[in-house]
């Protein structure tokens, strides 16, 4: 059984500023955790019903086990209907980016984005299309948000995020800049070369002023309807997807 | 000032049920709003604090007009953040769709999609490349939902949502059915033709197997890297913006 200090441990990390004290996250449902398990992350604490114990692959040893039932699970987990098993896994040490590692290669820039959802969503499409990289401006939601990472569906434990100051970032770079913009060349017309940092904006604001001026070239995915803007996670997907039909 | 049962009428509109039984589904922000008033939609009653009078367009006759104040705007608000006007709009009558309606053009059809914000993105995102019209399961979220909505950002009063039984739709059907499947031809080389019903399936368990029967062409969106799966919206968007780029 769980002590009170616990439950009441596992729920301060549904807090950002807990999770920042602590160094932890964590993963709710076997499916990620099993994604975390088979990355370069460690993992802290697991805390497991016992009818996901038999599903449960090889652990690592220095992992805390704590075999719960469904009415303590349900009171550290962040969700409505909790998935059985709630890892508590290390936020990895922040590294200040290596800009050759961005060479010749395409990775995503996130200026502001605000909705844990949507970073979620826009984590999950790079792993898909094979991006490693996204660079989050430092006021980005929190990757590590119980939000973020549920609608990451493990693809977490694959792509590197960073948190930099994008304008140190962009003066220090010398890899092409494109960013998403309302009125730039059509993203089907764009010479992309062989790499490149892709700027996408906040959901309301767009991408900050002093980020604009860093852009090479603004490009924009074109419009036949009405719709005034598109959502920052659909047009993260929409420049992955054409830069992986161009370059294959 | 509103009456106690006023604000419990209004309350009530943010249930299915009671959406159901008045008709009604609730508007908010003057710049939804704006998008409505110049649609085929009909307003019945609107909400706004005195601040936001002054941005009021012409309105039509027929609208019951109540300024009220933030604390009372708060009470009816599904928001945490209300945006200072909210309008309750009649939902449109339920017409069985029209298959001529549907030649010569792409629809989207949305089989069991469950996420209000899924649901809101991808008719935002229809209406950025000009779809027309989107045909929903019947067990699919509602249209009408507060986030699904306030998701749209204005674009569901440019969009026809229709709510049918996807078999007898399928059956009666002679459009080319596309399906976006894990195991089909690359979006990048299918002959699209000139028109179809792309079908996406739910967030968790994809399409149903009646409707998988019925597809014509399974469709892929090629994958690079890890990710098990993509988000519906996004999918949604990249079938989108494929048409979109093959047709102009």
């Amino acid at each position: 059984m769980l002590s009170k200090s616990q439950i009441s441990f596992v729920k301060s990390l549904h807090q950002k500023k807990y999770r920042k004290e602590h160094g932890l996250f964590l993963v709710e449902g076997i499916k990620s955790f099993k994604e975390f398990i088979q990355s370069s992350f460690k993992i802290h604490s697991l805390f497991y019903t016992s009818e996901q114990y038999i599903l449960l692959p090889k652990l690592p040893a220095n992992i805390n086990l704590f075999e719960v039932n469904n009415a303590e699970l349900g009171k550290i987990s962040t969700l409505q209907a909790p998935q059985g098993l709630i890892a508590l896994v290390y936020i990895p040490k922040k590294e200040k980016i290596n800009h050759q590692a961005l060479k010749n290669q395409f990775s995503l820039v996130l200026d502001g984005v605000q909705d844990p959802g949507n970073m979620g969503t826009i984590i999950r499409t790079a792993d898909w299309f094979g991006f490693k990289n996204i660079i989050c401006s430092e006021d980005c939601v929190e990757a590590y948000n119980p939000k973020t990472v549920q609608a990451t569906m493990g693809s977490l434990a694959r792509i590197n995020i960073y948190y930099e100051d994008l304008n140190e970032l962009l003066d220090e770079n010398d890899i092409p800049v494109f960013g998403a913009l309302l009125d730039g060349q059509s993203i089907y017309q764009t010479n992309w070369g062989n790499e490149g940092l892709i700027i996408l904006g906040n959901e309301g604001k767009g991408i900050s002023d002093d980020v604009i001026k860093k852009i090479n070239q603004p490009v924009t995915i074109p419009r036949v309807g009405a719709a005034e803007s598109l959502n920052v996670a659909v047009s993260a997907a929409i420049f992955c997807a054409e830069l992986v039909r161009v370059k294959n």
